[in-house]
């Protein structure tokens, strides 16, 4: 099969066996959607080496015998997405339900597992969810970053008088606020393209250019920095009022210069985010309570899945889809 | 009167006149306790120039006539400790009570005002708090400090079962160490110094070499960081279980190079933690749950001010105090 492959420092399409299950279950992708995480990755950053991509929309193609009847939902040809953390299942983490966080995890596509810009990839059952038929494959691709921005409101209370904003209007900032924005808070995104703020408005958002951001300093609760970019932790703080709660959901490469003395004389909280839970992300899209369809900016052949990368890096581009 | 003042980036005891009260009271210093910041002040830190000092125990002089009659417990004699910020009044945050985080306040020798390191001081009497007559002089002169260490309560919910460690056994560690036992939760404070960390031992917490500290890595589900080093962040972190909480305690001077990467995949939080209320402070110190004797090392006369500040920042040294 063909897969999307880092490795020797060099990114190319390969062809490769089809993963070798080991009792888990074999996924056919139909569709995959590039991460910045991955261009990260492409860069050097968290030493993976093997197949890229952890957003998917599939189809079960093989299920082990021994764990075929776990759930009835999860027959042959089930189209499914699925969480991206495959937990050891013996640590204490994992005993308590937080796979998420086991030490000895591995994760689709960044941590010690094949992932899913490929024509096959293999997780393990409990890791899969079923998708409602409402949702589209374009769609459903969208669920592990809606997760992670759902991820938010499982670290940091927000209710309809919290005033939110985020830092960021590429595609995870879109995510992140409009997933604050169904809690009913006052969400403002704070961005530097007027086409993407665009979508965010049409989703009754309040929107600001970055230009304009000091205007509004020490009069936000929450901050959500999600621009990717390590002098947003500087304006993320700015904006902050005293005991403000700064939510950091981008990971960038290398060491960020904060001013510690800031966070304790302004008593601030700096909280990190990661993943979320893919249940009510699902929700969220077979509502329509979220818009994707205007992140995506291209769909490629997973063929070009090189030619995709490039393109995914290039300034203003949003999600690049890639289609076995 | 004499002050120990910190003024042309130099340090001296000067005499200066009273302070012009203003509508405040005026009390009468009759202890100071140098604090770390102190040191740091006079090391440039935060443009201070002016009377140093925000831990003292005094008594009140001289009340406005006007606010003579607003608790009758205030009179002229009372023997006082006092909270050291002082708001404007007006401001949104003053209005609801925090005059702590008010942008226009003004810090008893750190921000706009003269501090305790003088034979007098002023203060709004609001700010002021009488003293139990069983708590000595010595013992009230750590309600700041003390505060300060219960501060942490207000901002992270530690339980019974809360698995708490404090990095630094100077007089901040073991106070914060000892207010965190008074939970009922497990502590252990981290050190270098097998001197200091008796004091804790004695009050039934569990002690750790900083050197051995490596070995309880992701053990801990919340780390205070005291030791006023840039270092303390990292060797924190790695203490800390996987969405666990950093109270960031000590102030230094500078840039602080942190993993952002690190604390958003393992969805840390780190929290500030500056002042915290008087009241619980002096409740500690009236039952005697918090030993603070042990942390003063050495008392001078308040003229001998530049020498004491030279004593307080000798390696090994806790508590100087200093008396009119």
């Amino acid at each position: 099969m063909k897969a999307l492959r880092y490795q020797d420092q060099e990114l190319s399409v390969k062809d490769v066996p089809r993963p070798d299950t080991d009792g888990e279950a074999l996924v056919r992708v139909r569709l995959s959607g590039i991460c910045n995480t991955d261009l990260e990755i492409a860069r050097g950053y968290a030493g993976f080496t093997g197949t890229l991509g952890h957003e998917f929309v599939g189809v079960i193609e093989e299920l082990s015998t021994a764990r075929a009847n776990v759930d009835k939902q999860m027959a042959t040809g089930q189209r499914v997405v699925g969480e991206i953390n495959a937990g050891c299942d013996h640590c204490t983490l994992c005993q308590s339900g937080d796979s998420r966080h086991c030490p000895n995890r591995t994760v689709l596509g960044i941590v010690g597992r094949d992932g899913a810009h490929a024509e096959f990839l293999k997780l393990p059952l409990v890791n899969l969810l079923p998708v409602p038929p409402e949702i589209s494959d374009e769609e459903a691709v969208f669920t592990e970053p809606l997760a992670a921005a759902c991820g938010i409101l499982e670290r940091v209370l927000i209710a309809k008088d919290t005033k939110v904003t985020v830092i960021g209007d590429g595609k995870l900032g879109l995510l992140c606020a409009q997933v604050l924005g169904t809690t009913g808070a006052a969400v403002t995104l704070i961005g530097k393209h007027e086409n993407k703020l665009r979508i965010a408005r049409e989703r009754n958002l309040e929107t600001m250019l970055s230009s304009d951001a000091a205007r509004r300093n020490r009069q936000f609760d929450v901050v959500v920095e999600a621009s990717g970019s390590a002098q947003g932790f500087g304006v993320a703080v700015d904006l902050l009022r005293p005991r403000g709660i700064l939510v950091l959901k981008s990971t960038f490469h290398g060491g960020t210069e904060i001013d510690a003395a800031r966070i304790v004389v302004d008593e601030i909280s700096v909280v990190g985010s990661r993943c979320g839970r893919f249940a009510p992300a699902l929700k969220l899209l077979q509502t329509g309570a979220i818009d994707v369809n205007h992140l995506i900016s291209e769909e490629f052949k997973l063929a070009d899945g090189v030619r995709a990368m490039a393109r995914a890096s290039d300034s203003g581009v949003m999600k690049i889809l890639l289609r076995p």
